[in-house]
């Protein structure tokens, strides 16, 4: 596998938890890649640019409360010192929304730069001054930005070239027609007195790929009507 | 630190990559509450359950298309073979959404038992004959489900009693009162010209209460709208 012309696609992680790094990323197909040279992961420790004695790089939040807040200053030199490419992203169920889309806008940039939160959060003014781009994996919480940070660029390196080969498929059926996936069958043709569709042993592509369709539509209409109506505004614009 | 008088909550995961896990669960909060049994945590390698010389898990999808599917039987004797207790949930972006109410409940029971799909997914036979219960993260794709079972784990770990200290917080201050969390501030209070917002500097708890209520209100009205509406609903029923 040869390196991209233009180097890696860069991973520049802020953390206070490096060795949670590559972590899963250093294994299966983000693995080789990593391994290939396709991609970089930088862990920065931020602790290495605390500048007191006990290494803090977090104090009391102004106005009182729980918990603690990651210092600007503190955040700011690490961010100095990291160096990396492309976008400053803080992890925050505060964000926007992680989907698709934005994991292809970021696998065709240069890299990330990614800061993950731990205690309470980080300072308001850092992000503003850094204009970083708060994404969020979802509406639950959890111990900090490091296993956000994970499923975020295990999403973006999968799409880099030469990660995902032809045998495996990047044709992205979740999604493909804005629908939630149809349901998959494979060997053995009856298991446990549950036989696999007729139609998927038709050998009839057409009837097949209707039915697929079928059920994505059925599915998605069911378990998903944010989507369903966004799919069916978008046929009414294509058909009509 | 005790451990539960009904033994640790208990994750047993299934996937081809067992060397995935801990990962970063067994550092932090969730690798001390792992170290002193307030949790449990099995991989169980689904490849020990293939029955040909190969370790197949996997096989070509009736009617056709790209990608392989997990068969029904290998992963039904993985099943067996793993044990555990709780709902089983397969990771996938067909499924009800991730959020803190599911966290929570999950947090409550017993345990979990998580399927890990790879490739284009798993025989649609088996999640019907065993109930699975399917939950997604997000709308993204991941090269499989074991770095969305590691965030899963990592925001249902940190509910468990024992595991987030009186120090930190565990308030829930995203979404406490269904809204986005407010800013935070923490020293230096004048840092490159940017000033902590005089009321937090007050003392005066009930202003401050009020200004964070106020911030959390108007970052949640723009950035989250589905949010904000069910928040307005809410406070309608109760205050009228």
């Amino acid at each position: 596998m040869e390196q991209r012309p233009d180097g890696p696609w860069r991973a520049t992680v802020l953390t206070i938890f490096p060795e949670m790094f590559p972590g899963p990323l250093g294994l299966s197909l983000a693995g080789r890649g990593l391994a290939e040279g396709i991609w970089s992961l930088d862990a920065v420790d931020i602790r290495g640019y605390a500048t007191d004695r006990h290494r803090s790089v977090d104090d009391s939040p102004f106005g009182g409360g729980a918990g603690m807040v990651m210092r600007p200053d503190v955040l700011d030199a690490a961010l100095d010192g990291a160096g990396g490419v492309g976008p400053l992203i803080y992890l925050t169920p505060r964000g926007r929304r992680l989907d698709q889309p934005l994991v292809r806008e970021l696998a065709a940039g240069p890299g990330v730069r990614v800061l993950c939160g731990r205690f309470e959060g980080v300072d308001q003014r850092l992000l503003e001054a850094r204009e970083a781009v708060e994404v969020s994996i979802g509406d639950f919480i959890l111990s900090g930005g490091e296993p956000a940070a994970l499923v975020m660029l295990d999403a973006v390196v999968r799409l880099l070239p030469g990660i995902v080969g032809a045998a495996e498929s990047l044709d992205e059926e979740s999604f493909e027609w804005g629908l939630l996936e149809y349901p998959h069958y494979t060997r053995p043709q009856l298991w446990q007195g549950r036989a696999v569709p007729e139609v998927l042993l038709s050998g009839h592509h057409e009837k097949i790929r209707a039915w697929r369709r079928r059920q994505a539509e059925e599915i998605t209409r069911r378990r998903r009507p944010d989507l369903w109506d966004r799919y069916q505004a978008a046929t009414d614009l294509s058909e009509g």
